[in-house]
């Protein structure tokens, strides 16, 4: 028996609340996969949320009714991997030739540079949208094209030059985004970085 | 001129919503320290939080008019300190005599232990609010007992026990309660996280 249906897709359907959560859904599944296989520790943060008022009606619990988000503080993940503290933005980019660099907050840019300083590892994570592609960028390859910003040049980094500052993640079932990988490439060529540790240590 | 004022106290006065508040505010006062001072990067999570139901009202900010407190998943703060992964959980105990495992979620106690396993430092910070005392417990400290309890034994750990297994931190004026000291004398006394870490990193 063969039954031939026209699915109808949704492809093209766009549920606006939903936008941007993609990127978030694949890095924690991916960090779920992490923790099952005991690779990393790595968690999203909470949002952070300014709470007014709160009901407690009887026999059920608290009802938060009055509450507003807050501008986060910090990034949206960190933890642990190989005994460094991770530390990073994730951020989708719809944009086709350039990042712009307003998606990126200074107080978050500012922390990735001291989360650097104090021996972690900080980053972005951009999924590019348009060809389908995520990279890694390192803080310290984001700061060229931030102080170039500040020096008064253009407020985004081109494809091209993400490209070459950034690591692709390789994409696949499980871990949905093996963004782990990077940071073991990462890792192998900045020895400094853990010069900087050991400097710490002793 | 000498106006001799007397002063109506509030000593005796308990504000039940800002009971257990006080040593989240000197931890929290404490890593805004260690921050201006560029010693540490540590920051309390947000209390996460099941958002069901959020108003947009012309001409002001989204308003949540519905949400949920969830259980944590992990612990309530963690960050960077000589380039170590921190990571800890804080309790005021008002029992005098005993400290009540109840109070560390079986899920806190293993995330603590997995942090320790990859090479991070996991403990928890007791206020033991009859003695004005304050001890930072490291999870290998805290193990002992969370086994005594698994094998049928007492359910807390006493004053005592708490004495000689757990470091008393510094308090002061500024930072408040300074137990990144208590860190410091940890890891002087544990080179086999160091070791850890050197595994991990070679």
């Amino acid at each position: 028996m063969n039954f031939p249906i026209k699915k109808k897709t949704n492809n093209n359907f766009i549920n606006k609340a939903n936008l941007g959560m993609q990127l978030e859904n694949e890095i924690n599944e991916s960090n779920n996969y992490y923790i099952t296989y005991d690779k990393a520790i790595i968690y999203k943060k909470p949002t952070p949320v300014q709470i007014v008022k709160v009901d407690y009606p009887m026999r059920s619990k608290a009802v938060i009714t009055e509450a507003y988000y807050k501008v986060p503080s910090t990034t949206d993940y960190n933890g642990i991997y190989k005994g460094y503290y991770i530390d990073f933005e994730a951020k989708e980019n719809h944009n086709k030739t350039a990042f712009p660099l307003v998606n990126i907050h200074p107080h978050q840019y500012t922390h990735l540079q001291n989360i650097y300083r104090h021996g972690g590892i900080g980053f972005i994570i951009i999924a590019w949208n348009h060809y389908n592609e995520t990279y890694l960028l390192p803080i310290k390859s984001l700061e060229k094209f931030w102080k170039r910003m500040e020096d008064g040049g253009r407020k985004s980094i081109t494809y091209d030059e993400i490209k070459e500052n950034s690591l692709l993640i390789k994409e696949g079932y499980n871990p949905r985004l093996d963004y782990l990988k990077a940071i073991d490439y990462y890792l192998e060529n900045n020895p400094n970085l853990i010069i900087l540790k050991d400097d710490h240590i002793h």
